[in-house]
C-alpha cells in the first residue's frame, strides 16, 4: 500500500498535452510505495471568487483542498501561454490557497516542471509559478530544473516519454523530490 | 457619437470587486466622444485550450476577439491573487492572443491598473501582466502607474471612487491613455 | 560568545541609506548569543567576471565567500532602482554564487527585506532578488515580508528605526529567521 | 556620414564574452549610414549612489548620459548570472536613469538580446531587463527575440558570428530595430 501521495496539476486539458504526458511519466518513475495521482476535472472548477469561498464553497473545491492537504507533495506542469502559466493552472492554485495562512499549500513540497514544442521548455511560465508558490509559502524544489523542449520529438505516439536523457533528468527530479517531500529512499530510475 | 472605443477587462466577477469599480471610474473619466465598455461574461468563457481554437471556436471567444480588435485600447484591472493576476484575467487574454502574430492584441494600446485592500495595490499582479502583454506585442502605457491601496477607504457605499487624489491620478492616466491609444484631446478631469 | 552568525548585505553605500539602517536595526534585534555582521567594502569589489574567477581571484572576493560560508544566514536589504535591486547587491551575490553547485549560497538561509522613501517598500526589487536566490539554491524565508515604506518617517535623526509597528514587524522577521537559520530560541523583541 | 547612432551595452567585460561578440555582429549588420558604437569602460564607473549624483557627478557618468541621449537607440546584451542580468549592465542603466523623468532612457528605443553557452540564451536575464526598461519608460522592441544558445558553436575563433540562422535572426532584429528607432530604410542583411 502506498504510504506517500504525490498529486499532479496539469495546466492543460488538451487531449495531446505534453505537460499531462510529462506528469504521467513522472508518475511512472515514483517508487513503488508512492502513489501519484493526476488531479482531474480542474476545467470544471468555477473561476475563483471570494463570493464562492465560504458557505457557498463548491464541493469540488472543498475536495480539491482536502486531497492536496493529504498529499506529501504537489507537481505542477503547465504550458507556457504568453510568457506565463495557464489560467487553468492558476485557478486551481488560487482555490488551494485559501484560507490565508492555513491552506493546503503552506509548507507543501512543490516541484515545477514543463514541456513545450519550442526551445524554451516553459521557463518563463515556471518563473511566474515560482512567484506564486512563494506567495503560498510552499517549499519549491530548486533543482534539477526540467525544461522539456521540442516535446514532439521526445514522446512517442502513445504519449510515453521515450527520450532517454529527458527520462534520466526527470528521474533525477523524482529522486530529489522524494527527498524534498519527506520520503527518503531512492527513486527507481527506469 | 463615440468615435473611439476603449474596452475594459476586470480580473474579478465578485460583486464587490474594487477592480471592477476602478474600471467604472475609468469609464466615467473618458472624454465625451469616447465609449468605454466593460467586457462582460468572461467567467463563462471555457478555459483556453488549443482543442477549442479552430473549427470549434466558441462563439463567445470569437465575439471577444472581434470586440477587442475593433477597440482603440484595452484597460485591465485585476486583483492580485498569490502575487499574480487572476485566472479569469489570464483566460480572457489567452483567448485574445490567438492566432499567433495576427491577434487583436498585437500593437494594441494597453493600460494596466489595479486596486487592493492592502498596501501594495496589485503591483506584483501588474508586473506579471506586463510580461504577458510583452508576449502579446501590445503597447503598454508606461506612466502613470495606478496602484490603488486600502481600497475600502477610497470607494463609497455606492461603489464610486471618491478619494480625490486617486481620482486625479486615474484622470491623469486616462489623459495619458487617450494620447497613447490615438485620441489626442485632453481627458475631462472631474 | 556568539554561537550563531548572521551577515547582512546592503545594496547601498549611500551615507543616508535606509536599507543600511534597516540592517542595523535587524542587528539590534538578534538574540544576545547571535552575532550580526554587516558586510563592508562591497563597493570596492570589481565587477564579477569569469576572467577574475580562478587563479586571479581577488583576495576580497575570497574572503567574502569564506565569511558567508561560515555564516548561518544572510540578510539582504537593497534599494529599488528601476523596479529591481542595485548593481552593488547583485555584484556581491554573483561573486558569492561561484563555483556552481558548491558555493556559499547553496542551501543558505536568506531573508530579503527593504526600505524605501516611497509607498512600495522595494517590493519589486525583492521579487527579482527572490528569483536570484532561487538560482543560487538558497533557502529564502517566506514570511513575514518587510516592506518599509515612507522610510524618512520611520527612522530618527540618528538613523534608528523608531516606528513601533515597523520594529515589531522586523522583530517577528528576526524571530522567524532565527528558526529558519537553525537557531531555535526566541528573538528578543525590544 | 552616419545620420543615425545606435549604442550598445555589453553586460560583460570578459575577454571572451559572447554577448560582446553578439553586439559586434549587430554592429556589422546595421545599414551603412548608421553608426554603431559599443560603450566602453563601463567597468570603471563607480557603483551608482545618490551621493555621487549631483555636484559630484563623475565625468564618466556625465559623458555616458550625453552619449546615450544623443543616440537613436540602445542595444543591451548581458550574460545571465543567477537568472538575471549582470551588475555591470544594471549599473550602467542605473546611471543612465537619472534624473527621474528627464533622463536619457525616457522614450528611448531599446533592444534586448543575449547569448549563452547553455540552452536558454539569457531568457531570464532578458525578462528582468524588460522590467527595468519598463521602469525607465523606454520603448522596448517586442520582436524578434534573440536568444543565442550554445554560443560556442555559433561564433568562430576570431569571434565572428558564423551560424547562418542566427545571423539571419539578428539581421531581422536589426531591421526591426531600425524601424523602431526611427530609421525607416531596410537593414542590409549580409
Amino acid at each position: 500500500m502506498a504510504s506517500h501521495l504525490i498529486v499532479g496539476i496539469s495546466g492543460s486539458i488538451s487531449s495531446g498535452s505534453y505537460n499531462t504526458k510529462l506528469l504521467r511519466a513522472f508518475g511512472e518513475l515514483v517508487p513503488s510505495d508512492v502513489e501519484f495521482r493526476l488531479l482531474e476535472g480542474l476545467d470544471t472548477l468555477p473561476f475563483y471568487s471570494p463570493d464562492l469561498d465560504g458557505e457557498n464553497l463548491p464541493e469540488q473545491a472543498r475536495q480539491l483542498r482536502e486531497t492536496v492537504r493529504a498529499a506529501d507533495g504537489l507537481v505542477v506542469a503547465s504550458p507556457e501561454y504568453n510568457y506565463s502559466y495557464t489560467a487553468l493552472a492558476k485557478n486551481a492554485i488560487d482555490w488551494l490557497s485559501r484560507p490565508y495562512g492555513s491552506h493546503p499549500l503552506v509548507g507543501k513540497a512543490v516541484a515545477v516542471i514543463g514541456a513545450s514544442q519550442g526551445l524554451l521548455g516553459t521557463v518563463r511560465a515556471q518563473l511566474h509559478l515560482r512567484d506564486v508558490f512563494h506567495a503560498t509559502q510552499s517549499d519549491v524544489l530548486a533543482r534539477p530544473e526540467v525544461f522539456v523542449t521540442q516535446a514532439a520529438s521526445k514522446f512517442n505516439a502513445e504519449g510515453h516519454l521515450v527520450d532517454a536523457p529527458t527520462r534520466e533528468l526527470l528521474a533525477s527530479l523524482v529522486d530529489a523530490f522524494m527527498d524534498h517531500s519527506g520520503r527518503q529512499e531512492t527513486a527507481q530510475v527506469a
